[in-house]
């Protein structure tokens, strides 16, 4: 009886304690963990004049900071602008779409720095995690993880949730990937499993423990609007320009970054001719929808984040984005309404289309591709560098990293669901300050909105009005 | 009598069979096509090492990728974004303003990576095309003349109808540019010719011959918003700012990249003044207007297109800039009018002011710069770098150069003019889908539109509004 | 008394004439003294290959283009979208907000280029400015000054206004950094003191001297619009992104770009929780204020400018952020309004926040951070490498570069003060167009703009209505 009324009592989205409480104690936080923990890698450091001469390197453009920054400065891009404006595209949660991924992002990704440089960056010799910046490239991956899990609980949560969501998906995250690079040492360099399968799965089954039997309430407020809509091209647009630089961010120099990213970018172009296809093909008159044109669109370069390094060949790469273009539209015709009616899955952003069910594939296709790779076909030497056939890896087949590309998948859709569910569960807890059935949607929650620029009166009405409607302004 | 019937039949915006037929067919051609001819070049294949090996590269930084990549980047965003968000500017066109910008552009990058590839990189060994960095920037510019014919038809043409124009432009671009830069031997780094005389005048003539006499009829949506002005400044913005990086992209390593950066910066920052100045002297009490701003700011970089890469010098640059502000500007006070009204052109985006005229002009200025280069100025390794003067070239003079810099723009202009009869001639037909007179500039034709945002009721009432205006859309 | 109706007389905000006399008088002059002054300098000229000889240099790719031109870029998107959107937040100001900030940045950078070529980039062979990559970042550098002044000013000038105190900001800007890095020799890779405190109080000082006491007949525009709103977001996201590029475009090559870029990315990140925190504690019910996002997030950033390329390790970035984030929001919610209540500071975007404050405190971050540099930290060539202890300064030790540091500061803030008393004064001679009290933060004074696009009837109605509402404007 009490529990019940603990579990079932009226939501209340106040956080004016619990939002700058989490803020800023899990920034101390950081800082004292990074106080302890975290230092310049040797391209970083001031010693880098040194450490050049040590190991012979002839010129600072060696530096790996060249090599990187450019497709660090995209996926940042695609981070808090690709991600950020794909979610205001709901008519009143413009504020809130690019808000709080702005919030989560800048703190998952110093969380991420530490988790992952547990995992992967630690220094044996003094225990401490050496930064550079392939580091912040990865911190920023490790976040999207947590970005796609909003995207099916946009408008339904609050800012403390969301934190909450990332405190637990970022170390989930970290520890998927070390199994999947390192223990499994498979190939994943755009992270079709690490990244957007694992982050789908997260969010889905955080959505479907979430579920609100009575969202309809909020029905008026989970659409578009005009404008809201142009604003989530901005984000589309920053995705889909930019994702050959995601999936070639962290691939090898040279050929594999040039490599991946003329596959991502022929995937992506093949999957804009199919979307539009299909969405129009499915409605009355041929009228397109928004929604295909901003989110299936990417499914290519989703699906692209596995094989991107690999010798694809480019009409490869053009079928692969041509069925993603296809399976994503049809997902957001078919399979979102089917979901949210028969499996109590309410995914706003339709993140099952565009990462899940392209993550998926994307691996599938990774494994195929990897398990066919033969050295007529890449050489050598090209074999050996693509895969990392070195080391205690040396003796490993293609056929048998196709097999561990398969298993990879498995740790991801396993991390996604059943970190889903513990997390579902955790935020079930009715102290963190989510909005009611009727509120969600919703700015008014969570922001001062200001009124509508709409009801500003001409400067030549503005004397008769100036008693009535507008003088408690002034 | 029947073919007249056939002809002046009512309009059917209808396109559920005919654009996803379109799409479909192409994407399934491009992917035979890639499959038969495209394949990676040996900077983008897995041999990479042993090619570095054998040509003594000493490190991967060398690799073209490192040389190009962030140029390629900030080109795809011109296309996508710039391109895409210029032409969100009338009140209800912004769908597919952006949206047919990204379908065409999606499709035409393929197609020209296969045309442009045949006329440029076609292996003699095995008769494939081998592609890497620099042919997607070509893509990439192959598409941006099929985009700036987009602009003189905005809101006139059915999707379907774009998608036929480029099906065309893409070849005809391919052919004019091979004669123009192969045969000829022409310098033209950023395309004053081959891209926007050539895209300009292919548009304009398909406009003349799509005239529509009661386009009065849709007058009241051929205009912009306050917000849509907004977004279109995003276009503005992002061509201006990496205008450089399109004059510089596939300009000569080293100081070829750096000089066309530098001269095309400086141009555009001419260009902005100058049309600040008409466009405040045109109007009473000297208003600004948003269209001039969002066009004429631009005209720099178009007409530097040639000359970037020449030592055209500084203040060069700055008159070329100073110019093209002004002539811009100018052509949308009355030029632009002057066409509709006498000549029957129909020009939306006015791109008659933008590319056609700033790129004549571009042509001339890179002929006579051409012509009156010297060992003096460029030093005599600078002029044969600069102006390519090797192999069956190597006699040639600077003036006779010139001479044939001319010639190049007769032929981009010959191959718009006569393109774009033909094509208009072929978009005549009455089977596209293009929308009727009173049908014109609106979304609504091809798009499912929201309703306006500003219908919301506020929250307070909405228990009360439900059953009357809400109650259909619980 | 002459001199009083002199003073007093009405506001006319007619530019038709002054602003295209100012714009086309400065152009020419620019282009005038371009040509006497400004060459290509010898990475930009087609002696490169020359050069490159001479000083043994292997590659094209050490040409300091490819170290710079990314970094370039970015910090051209920030100059240009990154404060032209942020300054687009008031609810009828955004076409102002963009387009001035457009055009005086246009005019500001070519002027940059001439005054801080005289000081730093004169070639003594010849009298002339040798520009090249580095010179264009400065040049954009020198703007920022500008911009920064221009959001204090925002929605109360007219654009002569804003063209006169770029004049003026141009030359101190340049011999406040002349004297800071070059006679002083303090670092200041990002302008803590060289850009942000010089800029901001620059433009303070003119806001206090053309205070306005009756402003609040402006008072129902001075606010944000939902929409808008949502734009600034854009201007505070690239400038967000891409100030890790900002603060490293000028550093050392190597570890110093590295670092500097590192190193902004965490205070950056750490500012964003602490925004939010203090956003959401200062209001009822936890409600975030757009304001404090949009700019308070950024604090970190400007306070990185002079110590990110020094070893201030990650945790210090970190701490650095934290507390910016705490003051910048804190400094929205106390001080600005205690500023225009009892100083007659109006100061329309709060620079002081965002710009003076963490300035200020971003100099004494990097004073404390030099002055307790050691050789066990940087490594004896490290510390020579970031301080550049050479030449002259040979001897320096970092105590004495802190004192230095300390110094620099002073003149920046002198620098701004006097400066903008003097700028002020001119601004106030009532020739320069600026809007009357109650005409302020309205576009309509400068601009034409169009009818609001929810006038439009639907197409239905549009017969009907014809003859009323429409009918003129057909």
């Amino acid at each position: 009886m009490q529990l019940q009324r603990f579990w079932c009592r009226a939501k209340n989205p106040d956080v004016r304690i619990s939002l700058p409480v989490v803020c800023f104690v899990w920034q101390i936080a950081m800082i004292i963990l990074f106080g302890v923990f975290v230092r310049y890698d040797e391209e970083s450091d001031a010693h880098w004049s040194e450490h050049k001469r040590e190991k012979n390197i002839t010129s600072d453009i060696e530096n790996e900071f060249y090599y990187r920054y450019p497709s660090f400065q995209d996926v940042h891009v695609m981070i808090f602008v690709g991600f950020g404006f794909l979610m205001t595209f709901l008519k009143r949660y413009s504020f809130g779409g690019v808000g709080f991924n702005f919030l989560i992002a800048a703190f998952g990704l110093q969380w991420a720095l530490l988790m992952q440089g547990w995992f992967h960056a630690l220094d044996p010799a003094d225990g401490q995690i050496k930064i550079g910046i392939e580091n912040i490239i990865n911190a920023d991956f490790c976040v999207a993880g947590c970005l796609i899990a909003y995207g099916a609980l946009l408008g339904k949560v609050s800012p403390v949730q969301l934190m909450v969501l990332t405190l637990f998906g970022i170390p989930l995250f970290a520890v998927e990937e070390y199994i999947i690079l390192h223990v499994l040492h498979v190939r994943d360099a755009g992270g079709s499993m690490v990244i957007h399968t694992f982050g789908a799965y997260y969010g889905l089954t955080i959505s479907w423990i979430l579920y609100r039997p009575k969202l309809d309430q909020s029905k008026r407020l989970n659409g578009s609007g005009y404008h809201s809509d142009v604003f989530a091209m901005i984000g589309t647009l920053f995705l889909w320009m930019f994702w050959p630089s995601f999936n070639s961010a962290i691939s090898d120099h040279g050929d594999g970054q040039h490599r991946a990213a003329i596959n991502t970018y022929l995937a992506l172009a093949s999957s804009v001719l199919t979307t539009f296809a299909i969405s129009s093909l499915s409605a009355k008159r041929g009228k397109l929808d928004m929604v295909h044109i901003q989110n299936a669109t990417l499914a290519g370069g989703v699906a692209m984040g596995t094989a991107a390094e690999f010798m694809i060949t480019p009409y490869g790469s053009l079928i692969v984005g041509f069925c993603c273009g296809i399976i994503s539209t049809f997902g957001y015709l078919v399979i979102t309404p089917f979901m949210e009616k028969y499996m109590k899955i309410q995914d706003t952003c339709g993140v099952h289309n565009l990462h899940a069910m392209p993550g998926v594939l994307g691996a599938v296709v990774g494994a195929i591709t990897a398990a066919t790779a033969s050295e007529s076909v890449y050489g050598h030497e090209g074999l050996v560098n693509t895969f990392d056939f070195k080391g205690k890896y040396a003796e490993r087949t293609p056929a048998t990293q196709g097999g561990f590309q398969a298993a990879g998948l498995c740790v991801a859709l396993a991390f996604g669901i059943v970190g889903g569910a513990i997390v579902g569960f955790i935020l079930r807890l009715p102290v963190w300050g989510d909005p009611s059935d009727d509120n969600c949607f919703d700015d008014e929650v969570y922001w001062e909105v200001p009124e509508d620029e709409e009801s500003i009166p001409p400067i030549l009405e503005y004397n008769s009005h100036m008693v009535g409607k507008y003088a408690d302004r002034m």
